[in-house]
């Protein structure tokens, strides 16, 4: 049984997921791609080998012969999109985050709930190798019982101030990553302080926005965590997660383009780390999808579901209310 | 311009380029597959996508459509076809070895020469980016004038002992990607001194190869070199080089399904390396037929031609002439 | 030109103290040791060839012949031994910390002042050879300007409750050493949160202390910092930091018993880092001693002065303070 | 009980071992030290705490107080000092290597064994924390069976020419070090062959020595070796060893003055590794003297035995007659 998609989106994340569901998903064929702009639609289904192409996503929600529909779209039309397609019957990949706003994610939610088909949150670092590995260490008592967490996640360089602007801010774009990492690892967050401000381009503050972050989390499980966010290491893409228990530590170190050493007259060093997301975590998109259509083939429930999505959009606006509050910030405050 | 290939034999490897040449090489496509098992071509064929298959490589040689052939067969048969797809004027790439016969591998070098057609073999390590960074450093002057070269290599297990039987012994199966990386690296090499044994398992001995070696190498332009092989590491595929010259040194580690550390109250470790060369190179396959396909679009020369193929075969046997003899074995000994 | 020294205190620091003096300090020579205990004195001078003890460490600050002491005694005496040695006209190097109340190290600091002579504090780690090159990392300008620091630190095991309930509690005794090491490098701190738990030993807690904590701090200079501490890691002494900055990060990790790795069939692994601190910070004892003794001899202000023992106290304190009240807590609330 | 010791020769290593027994060796004591030169054997003298000095050997080596002597002068004058030290009585500490002559070696040897005194023989890579981790994982069976060995030793810089010309070559002076360790790890080898030529200073090769070399080995129980040698490494001292066999693998990688990591935006590097022995091995020399202290003071035989300076000697001259006849060259043919 082969599942039919249709992707809506060919932008960045939209051309990935064609990519791999045409190369490394068996079991999987998109149909089509939908896109406002129609040469992006169009080129993607050239380049992809999607039979068909759109500029109204609701022609693919609508397609009969489509089965569970891809939303790569802008943050704003997610939820949109997601109830749409519920209504539809439709099964559902999201790209995170759902949204900014709660009401707006819990009526997406309800319409997923209600139409009784299933949703899969994009957060595909927890389909990475150093993550997966992260947490088969907790969940197999390599470390014992957790107590600290350690989050270290640094861009390469800031995306335009355009992108800033519309971005929802670090901890709704790039810290929302972060938060799901911490529930994916150690269970649910009560409590958040953050610390924040504008070290790498004032740009980026005149734009309201903070582009270096620390954060302390208190995890319901007692543990304590903290993550840190910079918008740029000139080094490349820092990833790094360690996580501290009774019975010993587990941490990930970056990968690098090459396993090589050079030694000279003046350091013993190495090439720099993969650059950026498309190349550090391809193989994770690859995995979450076909741990998407593995799911809704076997009529399982998908591994990232829609609180999955929420939570995280919890985090960040307690992150972000700390931020302005200078002071730790409890999660059923930002709830309520 | 979309290159048609024609893939002869669909054994492990075949499948490799097969499923290399659909997902992963642009401006290529696999029209038919051969193999001289039925149900193996028809599975290749239905599990990548290629329309047509067949048990007669020669439909596949002298297929009007067909611009290129992939030999994917037996050891044996390769300068057979190679020849042949020559005179049908298709441009060849060719797995390793060539033969193991110099006679035979120089009667298909000249049909290729004389039809002007290209021949690549199949030394895909080439293309891995760790050698490729050795190279590089190499070439860009990083580690000044090289003095010395250590490869060690070694598979995780032995292949069963028919396939040892056949394969022309370690060092024309095995080695023979580590006497092509001495050329690739260093230039060519005239002299070589093997010590080897019988080390991981008797029936080896008996089938009349061996399964440790190591050996020496005198390099025409006056570096020393060593390479190690094992039959069998028991903690995985270790294939390790390193150059240093006057101005440093360059090595290359192991490639590990993960950059996790786990760190508890017996020890630091880490999960074990890529376990062989179907996890480790694959990367380096899919480079290869790229380069291959990008040769051939530009109708620029191959990346690895018939020679490279042919003095890697040479080296291996004053490799065992060496050992027979006991003694170091110049290669115009063994050319004379 | 030798300096004449007299220490107090022979437990373990000033054992450590005594032997460094003997064997790894130029220009310098231990000629007494007091200690309330007579054999702790006693065997310390017959190990360490010290020509005198006492078990009144008056005598030592009161001797002709003494030109500086070295005060090792119990944190509770280090400020009436600070005051009488300086107006004793001595030279001072004393322990870590100088003393749990802000009063009392004032009258200290003050005394120390008016008599004109030197005070250093044992903050060791300075002088360790992975925090210096860290600190000159930064001073060199190898990172740009330093956004971000995190520490994290963890004992072996923890001390028994006895001590725990005379150490001033984690912050005082533990996490000073990292409240020094971000002076240090960054500068000043000028708000800290914490949260903290007891998470390793219940005993602990019932002492009125914790034994896991984190700390974010903001410094003067609008950087962010993290610090972890655990009382108990059971692969050993771990003691990293990392400072990241707009021109790249510089980080340090443990130092091991040996740079061996084993690679078996179960996994690729190293020994165990060095246990704990008599271990791992041996080296760097002998250099502030060294620092101290050539700055007396040349006349020069020693690296570590009296308001470097201070201020990691107010910080421990600002700690506490947050713990308690739930909240971020200036350092200028506590001064008040 | 205190050994009461003589040293002889009162340079480099002299220095070393006088420091050493002087801070690092309990039970030891040095009551003399002679040397040809007055102003050195006084300097040394002075430096280490020694009550006497002379410029005539013999007055140690005939002194009733002396229970043993340490021969640290040049190496053409052990041989001399061991049999008068034997024959007096004395236990012996000799660096290495004993002699370049084994008629030499033997009447020595047979001195020592005549006179029922003690010889210990200066390799003190055997003390390294390094190789002695590498030796605990063969002799614990972490690795199984050993089938081969790689070292890889190189020096920072060549030794002075002068120095070259009296050092006994290469092999003598510098390989002896590895041709010890691959005893100390594998036993006895019956086989070398040698490749090695001029690539770092023509002027070395003026001087009649080659400063770069590979070195093969057959062991007696089978195991296949390897050693390198350069006498040039611009990035510092390397000094790696690694031993193969049927359960795993034992490695060793270089300690550098920190661990420290910088990353920047052209590289992720460390220091470079400690430059020269004197940095890398200097625990050794102390962990070797202290065995030998301990070895007389409890009557048990010394861990590095007379046959241990002799077995490497003549390893160089079988790797030496490799080089001159261009062929393997069996012990028992220098032997003979």
């Amino acid at each position: 049984m082969t599942i039919k998609l249709g992707i809506i989106g060919a932008g960045r994340i939209g051309r990935v997921h064609a990519d791999t569901l045409r190369t490394r998903v068996p079991g999987a064929e998109a149909l089509a791609i939908a896109d406002i702009y129609e040469a992006s639609a169009r080129s993607a289904a050239a380049d992809f080998g999607i039979p068909d192409y759109s500029v109204d996503p609701a022609e693919i929600i609508h397609s009969g012969d489509i089965e569970a529909v891809v939303i790569c779209s802008s943050t704003d039309t997610h939820c949109h999109f997601i109830s749409e397609a519920a209504r539809a019957g439709k099964n559902i990949f999201c790209e995170k985050p759902i949204a900014f706003d709660l009401a707006e994610i819990d009526a997406a939610l309800a319409a997923v709930v209600e139409a009784g088909v299933q949703l899969q949150i994009g957060f595909n670092r927890r389909f990475d190798s150093n993550h997966a590995r992260i947490k088969s260490a907790i969940d197999g008592g390599e470390i014992g019982q957790p107590h600290t967490l350690t989050i270290i996640s640094r861009d390469p360089a800031p995306p335009p101030i355009d992108y800033i602007k519309v971005s929802g801010g670090l901890m709704m774009d790039m810290m929302i990553h972060d938060f799901d990492m911490c529930r994916f690892l150690l269970g649910e967050v009560e409590e958040i302080f953050a610390l924040a401000d504008v070290m790498v381009d004032p740009a980026i503050g005149e734009a309201g926005d903070i582009d270096t972050a620390k954060v302390m989390l208190r995890f319901e499980n007692g543990a304590i965590g903290t993550i840190e966010n910079s918008r740029q290491a000139v080094y490349g893409y820092d990833q790094r997660v360690e996580v501290f228990g009774s019975g010993g530590a587990v941490s990930s170190g970056n990968w690098h383009p090459n396993a090589v050493t050079v030694s000279d007259a003046a350091s013993v060093r190495r090439d720099l780390p993969l650059n950026f997301f498309m190349e550090r975590y391809m193989d994770s998109y690859a995995a979450e999808m076909m741990a998407f259509v593995e799911a809704i083939r076997a009529g399982e429930t998908v591994p990232v579901v829609g609180n999955d999505g929420r939570a995280p959009v919890l985090m960040a606006m307690a992150g972000m209310r700390s931020i302005a509050e200078k002071r730790p910030v409890r999660l059923d405050e930002v709830e309520a």
